[in-house]
């Protein structure tokens, strides 16, 4: 894949991410994303029940504004979710602050928190802070960006992949924070990508929901869901490269699946705890749906993690996972390889079979234990019923992970 | 409830447990479970797709003899799960043998395994143990045998009741085992519960149905279903007290299942690392379906159990978990409590309110880390839309499930 983990080419955006006195260690912890003309939008919002005010806002602003949006403005430390009235103001303060800034209307601006569910905004801090960053605000300050929407995150997350077209050549870039699926007491996973080719909105709006299906949502750090997950996908056409054709449309819409599954494996690969990075791929389905559900479910197992953790190629709960899936599988039609490394998206399994037709396949346990003590593994999981398939991408349960999150505020 | 932790009166039924060289500690592993004359027998069976032999099996022999049945063998150390047509010829050999001592035929004995998935039985060293374990049947064996069906279990699970009617008396009395839902590579939770009182077999499933969605069907330790979990209810009408009324029906179902819940509970007590037992009350629901969802989702959440482990009031993850349910849920119109101690079924909320239509309630963090301290803990949730209510109980994710789990072959 032609990416790289850094911007530099992207066209007419500007950002910053500076230290709004939010996090007491000094780190960043306010940024803001502007595009110097409006841009088409697309978003992917949470499907959990609880919405934090930044996600009701933001929609409310995008569904208003989908082919004129100027900016994101995003804090770490404080969600702003659970925060009622209150909560929806002060997200609706933040916009009008940077709108004003930007000369623009405050439905322009979308606003994304992080952190804490349950406590309020300290407004000065974050109206001097967007102040702040504004006055900061330039094409080449990415790295600080991706820095300041971090909560737990070890390290930010960004991305770029230039594409070149007969008319010229454009850029898609992104950053996503986010690395539990709720992170200790954090509500967690953002992306903003943005780009300077030109595309309606509506355009936008499909290649992002099928984007997001592959990359985003097939994403297992713990099941759990937050209230506060957006994905914002912002174009602003100042590549001057219009997307308009078919053909068009299909190479950024394979050129966006790239740089979406790159942050939503390094999501994963920066898991609370995580020391193995898993592959899991459910072959041989009857619908891509339920491909999808198998996989998830055996990624959301605690004893498929603990095993993993453990190093231990332990088939009998990978296929019991299965088994309690809620929709059709069957052991004794199925088989299962494990492999080292990040087997690329095929049909094919590889690797070592450890499981065939209801029974253990006949292997060597010290061959298993070789692949189970590597760092990256895939697990191919052939169904037996069709030719339907899905990937999802998860980690091990680990005792850091235990700590992270039971120890957090003790 | 006027329970006893220990099994004497019931009459009609002989048990043993011996050690048939399974386990290598010399430690109890094989159980038989015998009737001196036919019983009617109900069971319900795992819901997992994959399926052990002892399962296939059991399932084949009660549905042919559901008035008829004379006995349950049982073995721990091995599942005999994930063994093809070997397997079921291994589960048939132990049918087979318990009968021709109990002078019966193979189709009127149960069987049951628990331990490791995907390895053959032993089969020398269990018919041997059948026999030995058949020539130490007596009335008084309950605890060995409540013992000899444990894997990862820490203590035996045993209880039982005596009912007095105008007709005369008849007990309840059951065993258990299970710590994970599936244990270390373990298949998993079983439970035998005899009655000398007189019902019919239809009767009797009835009950059976109706008291496994209120115990164990309401617990969770990880959320993992096995292979191998049953439940057998076997009434041998030793008593002479006949169960025939709507109300003598009534108060069965009622006994059985405070010894269900018990039995049930006690598995989650002993659950792998446990630190902690959650009663879970969802109130205020619209259906109990829905309730149950809700309760399930929350208890079954990683966060929402490394915050009790950690001992924190975390009711962001509580509200969060409940906003992912696949049902119906509204934060706004919810409310919580934490209290010290098991609250007993009621619809009345109890302990420190938390939270409030959306919002943290006001409280002080100190109270509320008090309560968390305990290691019995009830947690209400009132989702505001409904009169329905279900209970789960769970309990919390600590470093030793990890251990247990992750360690459990290296």
């Amino acid at each position: 894949m032609n990416l790289a983990p850094h911007i530099d080419k992207i066209i007419g955006f500007r950002v910053a991410g500076i230290h709004a006195g939010l996090k007491v260690d000094g780190a960043l912890d306010l940024a803001l994303i502007v595009s110097d003309r409006p841009c088409a939008t697309a978003c992917v919002f949470t499907q959990n029940q609880m919405l934090g005010a930044p996600v009701i806002v933001t929609r409310r602003h995008w569904q208003k504004n989908p082919q004129t949006i100027r900016g994101v403005v995003i804090n770490t430390k404080i969600a702003n979710a659970a925060t009622g009235e209150q909560g929806i103001e002060d997200a609706c303060s933040m916009a009008r602050a940077t709108a004003e800034r930007l000369n623009c209307q405050p439905e322009q601006v979308l606003v994304m928190s992080t952190g804490v569910i349950g406590a309020h905004l300290p407004m000065p801090k974050i109206l001097a802070g967007i102040q702040n960053a504004h006055a900061q605000l330039r094409p080449d300050q990415w790295a600080q960006t991706a820095d300041a929407i971090r909560t737990t995150d070890t390290r930010p997350k960004l991305v770029s992949k230039t594409v070149y077209t007969s008319d010229g050549h454009y850029t898609i870039a992104g950053i996503a924070k986010g690395s539990g699926m709720i992170a200790p007491n954090m509500a967690t996973m953002l992306s903003i990508i943005v780009t300077d080719a030109q595309l309606s909105h509506s355009n936008l709006q499909t290649c992002l929901d099928a984007v997001n299906r592959h990359s985003f949502n097939c994403i297992v750090v713990d099941g759990d869901t937050s209230p506060n997950d957006m994905v914002v996908l912002m174009a602003n056409g100042a590549s001057g490269v219009a997307i308009r054709t078919d053909s068009d449309l299909e190479q950024f819409q394979r050129a966006l699946l790239e740089v979406a599954q790159y942050l939503a494996q390094a999501i994963v690969r920066d898991g609370e705890g995580v020391s193995k990075f898993i592959t899991l791929r459910v072959i041989g389905a009857q619908s891509q749906d339920q491909a999808h559900i198998i996989a998830h479910t055996i990624a959301t197992s605690p004893l498929v993690k603990t095993a993993f953790a453990g190093g231990d190629a332990n088939w009998g709960r990978i296929i019991a996972a299965a088994g309690r899936a809620p929709t059709h599988f069957n052991p004794d039609i199925a088989h299962l390889w494990i492999a080292t490394g990040e087997t690329t998206l095929t049909d094919v399994p590889s690797g070592l079979q450890i499981f065939e037709r209801g029974m253990p396949a006949i292997y060597q346990e010290e061959d298993a234990a070789q692949i189970m003590r590597q760092p990256a593994i895939t697990v191919t999981l052939d169904c037996g019923m069709g030719q339907a398939q899905a990937t999802v991408w998860t980690c091990d349960l680990t005792h850091d992970y235990i700590s992270i999150n039971a120890d957090y505020r003790t």
